[in-house]
């Protein structure tokens, strides 16, 4: 964490973070994770102390694990306890929504209860638009608003699935089940795709799997309380996955 | 219209259709329509007179043609200024919708204003469930759910978009644009899918090519009058179309 990067303009800000461009470097910028936090496309808004250096941390951990299992993100190295150096790459207005546990919008919609494990992983595809809060796509949606071609819909449903199947055992090991996250892809100037954004209790279903308790950003969206100490204990956990 | 065919047991009670057993016949049922009329997953109800024999000609008249031309639908005679024979299937539970121009949940979803033509027809599927309201679901929702098998999937979407394409020249020709569609299709005992329910202005966006008023179910939905006057102008332009 001790490079000589300057923070340039401020090219976006999001609910979460924020991204600055790095002067004299054209291929990388630099992410900035904010302690706030919110829910319902941000009609429900709040934060805790140390929640961006927790999610940052969880984020480099787990990035650098999966380029370890030959998965590539965007993340490039750890810049302070809140940022982090990551390839700049055009963001693919989707998220990608994977899940092994049927719980949050689908399983209302659909009206099953919280928690049917599914018999295979669900992908599934929401226009990243806070105007119109985020809708729900089917893959011919998404082709007809031109958000992707057919090969990038088969490309994210496979990378999906492998970082799937990878998380999920690593989070078997911090005895947390995986029941489902959202991410975000990037096409680099060379036209590759690459896991970005972030991952963390803001963006991931996690529930312990010895007391059945939500770990994750529910704690907040449903005001479950505890919501500091659930996000460390996610972090600490982890930590003693990747030692162990 | 003189088959010697008797109502028996109530087997299903819709919307706008009853559907009666026919006794000593185990491979046909009759199908009555009903002159109401409800929008809004049956929140706004109406009705008009002579409602259910427009529909049930309608229906009658685009289901012998679109077997002219070699697709297979459940309707084998009329009974009645209101009812029909048709073969028994059990219906798949998804309202298949087909869209040549973006209106109504779709536009609204996307953000995109009603009107704007599709560079090729959207297939969409919903899930229905009175209880859920219809939600909207993927591909892989839909398989998740079982409620169709993968290769079923790529059935109904060609059958779509064939049935798409022979329904939109013949209302090319009545001089009205086939804005979007919603039909239901059935499999048969021997496992074969077919076109059933029915194919009415009460499902089907219909835009008068010369006017661009909207001829269909949307003048009940949104108020607009006139809603008897133009389902009779719908069927009085299919039958000139077909004579022509």
């Amino acid at each position: 964490m001790s490079q000589n990067i300057q923070k340039g303009e401020l090219l976006y800000e999001g609910k979460a973070k924020k991204i600055f461009a790095i002067p004299g470097n054209e291929t990388e910028v630099l992410v900035l994770f904010k302690d706030s936090l919110t829910a319902f496309n941000a009609l429900k808004k709040g934060e805790f102390e140390n929640k961006g250096a927790i999610n940052r941390e969880i984020t480099s951990l787990l990035f650098q694990y999966l380029s370890r299992k030959r998965i590539q993100t965007h993340w490039v190295s750890d810049l302070s306890a809140t940022e982090m150096v990551v390839k700049k790459v055009e963001i693919i207005p989707l998220e990608v929504v994977i899940r092994n546990v049927l719980a949050g919008s689908t399983a209302k919609k659909l009206g099953i209860e919280e928690g049917r494990v599914l018999s295979k992983p669900l992908v599934e595809f929401y226009f990243k638009n806070d105007a119109l809060a985020d809708p729900f796509l089917s893959d011919d949606q998404a082709l007809m608003m031109e958000i992707v071609t057919a090969a990038e819909i088969e490309t994210l449903k496979k990378k999906a699935l492998e970082l799937n199947s990878v998380l999920k055992d690593l989070w078997n090991k911090a005895q947390i089940t995986l029941v489902d996250f959202k991410v975000e892809f990037g096409r680099t100037k060379s036209g590759e795709i690459l896991l970005a954004d972030e991952i963390s209790p803001d963006c991931c279903r996690l529930w312990d799997q010895k007391t059945g308790e939500k770990l994750d950003k529910d704690r907040f969206r449903r005001d479950l309380g505890s919501v500091k100490e659930n996000y460390e204990l996610v972090l600490s956990r982890l930590r003693g996955a990747l030692n162990g």
